[in-house]
């Protein structure tokens, strides 16, 4: 695996699947007497948000916790960045201050790119969403649900999701969720269809690996999972957006939709979900709504994702460490 | 005792003084050579912010780090829950991150009650003050320093704080302290007495199982203790309020005052003071305030509570643990 | 040494020279296989930041999470300070908590001072910062660079700067890091120059232990060390101060004028730099600019300012304690 995670596009499906099936490993950890690894003791993560996102932060600080690894919160608001300091003079000051790992969410797309690829830092450098551009662990955890509900927790073990057919449905345009998801589910051998507004498809999407359909109702018979975007209600008043009720009733999935899907499929949502927006309360709240668990299955995630770029030499969970940790 | 902690109201005489008991037993730990014990490590502690509250949140992050839980702050200001996300929708989130304790402070009365039986979440919900309605381990550790300063550390184990004569001063109407404290008095076979400005009586205050009293001065030589609330200075303008320089002359504590109390009792005060105002400088500093120890209790008491409801099953405090700690 | 760490004029030759040897064993910390000593296990170190200061506060923090402690952060403002407690009872209140160091910035000359001569606490206290006043240790890790590259990483050991020649160039009238740059480095026996326009040199720099010059460029062959200070561009506007253009020329470093220094001579900054400004780029990322390595110095010279604070009494770095970390 490469020593940074900028983009889903940059993972082969050999890393990817390696990644998934360590995220299994790490789900176990939570069933443990004590819920955690001592696999990165002593190890710095730095979370430098110059966008509040507190969800994704909570998450890897969690995933970083359960790992034994130092985590510092570094908002990039209020700070000195905010009085002009340039990204590389904060990158060489966290690489000075010894962190291992960077996880960094910015507003600009390429702010995690240009960190990695700069020569300022030797730590890794974990992107965690920028601008419109990508959001890989969040296509590594929908991955990681996707392969648990529709191929199996034991049996999903070292298989991608060959032939399954994904329909992500709602403002591609902004999305970088569905970015990093095109990538990946590609990479993963699926089949996926974007579903979205004419005015919120992206220019040049036909040279993207994918479908674009402007009904949603026709292609959900053939979808084993349909990932609905969160709408940025701040954008709907923009020339290019429905009006609300509009795309509630052209985009938005309810119960009616939800039956026309096959009966092993799921729903998922990469939260916070809008409910009667782009989701009804009924589907959100349903059993093949998979919102809650792709949470839980963020922390796996990015426990396996930190493991593998801070600590791949060893086992991700020794018989030994393990019980030494429980022991204690 | 119960799961979660929402209301001084839930706890039975039995459950409080277990309380207090394990709160002796969590303020040796200062005492000893490493201040920590190893009991939640492994445990993930979630202090779920509302409303500012610097004093609270570190109280209850020393207490959870002192039993080697993790600790994530999540203030819920600038967080997807000002983007509209619903309480539930956080409550989720909180829950798949693994979190196994929420410790929550919210403007309106009956959130923590709403997120601790909703079945959203499965981990402890513990109240850090909700609206106008209740402040739990602010009266637990108000009971512990009366315990403590009135029957004696060691004396005080096992016992209740029965025929004490407590006497409540201020703004009853907006404190959570206030009503908190008269349940779990009560509870603890405590004779309380309410003295304010009849504006800021709570209607149906008749059914609470308290004296009122709006003469400060002939309820103080009958008092063990006197518990001053804190002014909140930004309703000092609305209609029921009296002025500044009235509220202190009726209702403010001074030296004259207080020579009216017996000479074992003591003067509380939830604090940050407003020292000139409800209580003057010479109080404040005297050695019968317990203002200063009741922040030190807090810890000790939130330890209790903590431990109670996340490691129950084992003793806080056993030798073996401890040897083992300390040994490290 | 002292109990708390207010002022670099407080301190000794000996104290400094024993916190540069301490800083260089905390430096080799960096280089073990677990980065991290257990000698505050069960400490606790509160960050009590008035100004926001995000690379003071996370170098603190970094320090004292590699010596194990707990590290509380405390941002002064949104909280009760803010809504009128005193220092007196924020203090109270933390030392209620068990803070076993408080690390304070604050907007106001002498509030550490303050904090630590009051009475109120027990705990350490260290400055990080206190108005136009002092910064010990930012000038002991500018100290602490300054021997590594002048007298060398083991030569050094033991010694002072006797006899180097320190030239700090900028707005010294507004600035705590040349105030406390100028004690330390005369007690190391440094012989130091001040450069800075007429209107901000301080009243009274005549009776400080250095030179006063007005004319950089004479300065500069004769110095070992030249630190540029920060332009406060907010500061930029008042009527003593030259226009930017005009700063630039008279008192920036460019690559022209780092010519005329010795070859061994290094140029210094506390960060973060405004490029273009008080330093050129080709200077900023030259080989003989240290300011990388000065944030690296600062988390090993605060850890062993908390290391010698709080734990004193023994050795930093003993190969017991040290197996027995790595080898859990």
């Amino acid at each position: 695996m490469k020593r940074h995670l900028i983009s889903a596009a940059d993972l082969t499906r050999d890393d990817a699947v390696l990644i998934l099936d360590t995220a299994e490993e790490m789900a176990r950890v939570a069933d443990r007497p004590i819920k955690k690894l001592p696999t990165l003791r002593g190890r710095t993560v730095v979370n430098l948000f110059f966008e509040d996102s507190t969800r994704t932060r909570i998450s890897f600080e969690a995933a970083a916790k359960r790992l034994s690894a130092d985590v510092i919160n570094f908002s990039a608001k209020g700070s000195s960045v905010s009085k002009g300091e340039s990204l590389k003079d904060t990158a060489l000051t966290l690489e000075a201050m010894g962190a291992d790992a960077v996880v960094i969410r910015h507003h600009a797309s390429g702010a995690p790119y240009r960190l990695a690829n700069s020569g300022w830092i030797d730590g890794a450098v974990v992107n965690a969403g920028d601008g419109t551009h990508e959001h890989p662990t969040q296509a590594l955890l929908d991955a990681f649900t996707m392969r648990r509900r529709l191929v199996g927790r034991d049996a999903g073990i070292g298989r991608d999701l060959s032939g399954r057919r994904i329909t992500i449905v709602g403002d591609v345009l902004h999305s970088r969720v569905a970015r990093s998801n095109v990538h990946l589910l590609t990479t993963l051998g699926a089949e996926v269809t974007l579903v979205a507004p004419p005015t919120l498809v992206p220019v040049g999407v036909e040279t993207w690996p994918c479908e674009v359909s402007y009904d949603l109702d026709t292609v959900l018979p053939k979808s084993d999972a349909v990932m609905m975007l969160r709408v940025q209600r701040e954008r709907m008043n923009a020339a290019f957006f429905p009006t609300e009720r509009e795309y509630a009733r052209r985009y938005g999935l309810d119960g009616d939709r939800m039956a026309k899907m096959p009966e092993h499929a799921i729903v998922m949502h990469p939260g916070p979900m809008n409910r009667g927006m782009e989701i009804t309360a009924e589907v959100a709240d349903s059993d093949r709504c998979t919102a809650v668990e792709q949470v839980a299955n963020g922390v796996s995630t990015r426990m396996a994702v930190l493991y593998l770029l801070l600590g791949g030499s060893e086992p991700a969970v020794t018989t030994t460490n393990a019980r030494t940790e429980e022991n204690k």
